[in-house]
């Protein structure tokens, strides 16, 4: 990070949504621009409207070849980018121009950064009814991207840095095992070697965190929850602890990992704030997502674990409810693009 | 409650554990003795050695007729119940002997509660290992409650009155429709039937709550849990929301109740603390409980619907980590008698 801001490409997402006022609000945060470069792919024209909405003076520049962007507070270089249909839908709508805008956007910044033109990606929310619509049958960004990198073993983990809430000093990430499918469907998923994999990339990613906040290497603290309540009590409730679980525990704990459970999941989140885990290994989306939004909505950051590049996102949606009034938050977007830049310089260094 | 202070049963729970120092505690709070007369229901000698651990000066005064009990900061007024060989058990620890003292704590209160004689009980944690093992075989003192009382249409709601967190103005309650289960049995354990039934439990209690606050008599705002992410994301992740849920909160919102739903999990707990709902129907255990945790574990109360009897309770469990140890919390206990004593007053003004 001394000699050379990593370059982050931030991807529009659907257009009909939050995305481009969230980047635009994102670039009057001077930090931004100390953290990183940063290059928006998308429709210029998307940036320009949401930069007039807002009454911010921003010259939207579009450049051929990303390496070559320079972003500064007063301008946001773009790569164009989807279809010139897009500009047509119409906003906080579902429609297969925005969702087809979308996926163009990630696809494209994916193959940059497998080619090592860009050191990682921002994604701003897709739509998964425009994706869908527009032919491309993703889960969602996460189940796209994996596959964009031949990628099997990885896991979303939703981020909060620290704060006065917040207590351990690299933050605390929550992993998933199991993410976006039917409740019911989660039971066959739950796989000792999915939960040793998933500890892994947890434990690596809160590792490379560390240098974010001037921390000494140190093993992550996990804790990993149970998936039934009272931890199965004893196996009066489930025996997927004793089964699952706490195997896949013993053998993560084996490999080296500062790792315990499978402990009831009402406590371990409220341990967790408390600073006792840097990390916590969730069995199931809800079980994780109830945790984090309610100890921080707007600042929590999605991060995918397991793929060869570095990419964060925002942790809310589209917000059609919302999209194109301005008054979009930016504070998740601009915590994003902090942890995709420490987490880029991170590895950059490591590669070194 | 103008008339005469409710009188409430105090049940020590399970003697190994934090029970008795909780009621210790609690009675130091001059405010307990202006909501009710309390009498605990348990052996006298555990009261005196908690009084002694934690350094209070306190009559533990022995009573014949829990009518009679006027309690004071100074005074514990105890009806004596259980085994004298639960006085040899060890603390901390899991014995049939404290099990023992625990049931017939609570099946006294119980007995009495359905007789008339007191107004209301608030129970301190057992231990389900130890209630097993003196051969009770209840998930929890909800179930056995419910057994006691002859009742099917029961609901486990925890609590938080408002604060600086929880917005709404009578404070939030969560009900939970299937509550000490394998998560793999949930499914089985959805009808419509009782998703209504618990619903029109939580409108009951939440209008009862409202004179506690002095609010005008309103119909509770109730929001209702998808039971999968993203509330099934359109039946792309499961169909209990559209075969199951929904047609409940039709039916409940036919019969008046101000409800609605399913609403993705994540995002409608961070909507009811900020105040958009008074109560929140809950799917499964872990959904409601991982919520209101972390929004005050300490001072949650648990509360039994569905009674004949009001039945409050701690949130928190036995906690033989720290019991005996003069480091309990006492707020929640407190927060349960507050609660109690209200909802017993309710209860007598709408009896006249």
């Amino acid at each position: 990070m001394d000699s050379r801001r990593p370059l982050l490409a931030i991807t529009m997402g659907d257009p009909a949504g939050v995305g481009p006022e969230t980047i635009v609000g994102a670039w009057s945060d001077p930090r931004v621009h100390e953290w990183c470069d940063a290059v928006v792919i998308g429709h210029p024209a998307f940036l320009r409207r949401a930069a007039d909405l807002l009454g911010r003076r921003r010259e939207v520049r579009p450049v051929g070849d990303v390496r070559e962007a320079r972003s500064t507070p007063d301008c946001i270089p773009c790569l164009p980018c989807g279809p010139e249909s897009a500009l047509d839908a119409p906003p906080a709508t579902i429609d297969p121009r925005s969702g087809q805008a979308a996926y163009e956007a990630v696809t494209r910044a994916a193959e940059l950064a497998l080619a090592g033109q860009i050191d990682g990606i921002v994604t701003a929310p897709l739509h998964k009814a425009a994706l869908w619509r527009a032919g491309h049958h993703y889960p969602g960004h996460t189940e796209l991207l994996a596959e964009l990198c031949g990628v099997q073993d990885f896991a979303m983990m939703l981020y909060l840095g620290p704060d006065e809430t917040i207590r351990s000093p690299a933050g605390l990430g929550v992993a998933h095992i199991t993410l976006h499918m039917a409740l019911k469907d989660v039971f066959a998923n739950l796989h000792i070697e999915a939960i040793v994999a998933k500890a892994r990339l947890a434990d690596g990613v809160m590792r490379a965190m560390r240098p974010l906040y001037q921390l000494d290497d140190e093993r992550p603290r996990i804790g990993v929850c149970a998936l039934n309540p009272h931890a199965g009590e004893e196996g009066l409730f489930g025996d997927e602890e004793a089964t699952i679980i706490r195997p896949a525990v013993e053998q993560a704990r084996a490999a080296g990992l500062n790792i315990v459970g499978p402990l009831p999941t009402d406590t371990l989140m409220v341990r967790a704030r408390d600073g006792e885990f840097d990390a916590v290994v969730a069995m199931y989306h809800d079980q994780g997502h109830i945790a984090l939004k309610l100890l921080g909505m707007h600042r929590a950051v999605n991060i995918t674990l397991g793929l060869p590049i570095v990419r964060t996102s925002v942790a809310h949606g589209t917000a059609f409810d919302l999209a194109w009034q301005g008054r979009a938050e930016s504070s998740s977007m601009i915590e994003a693009i902090r942890v995709a830049a420490g987490l880029a310089a991170a590895r950059t260094v490591s590669d070194e």
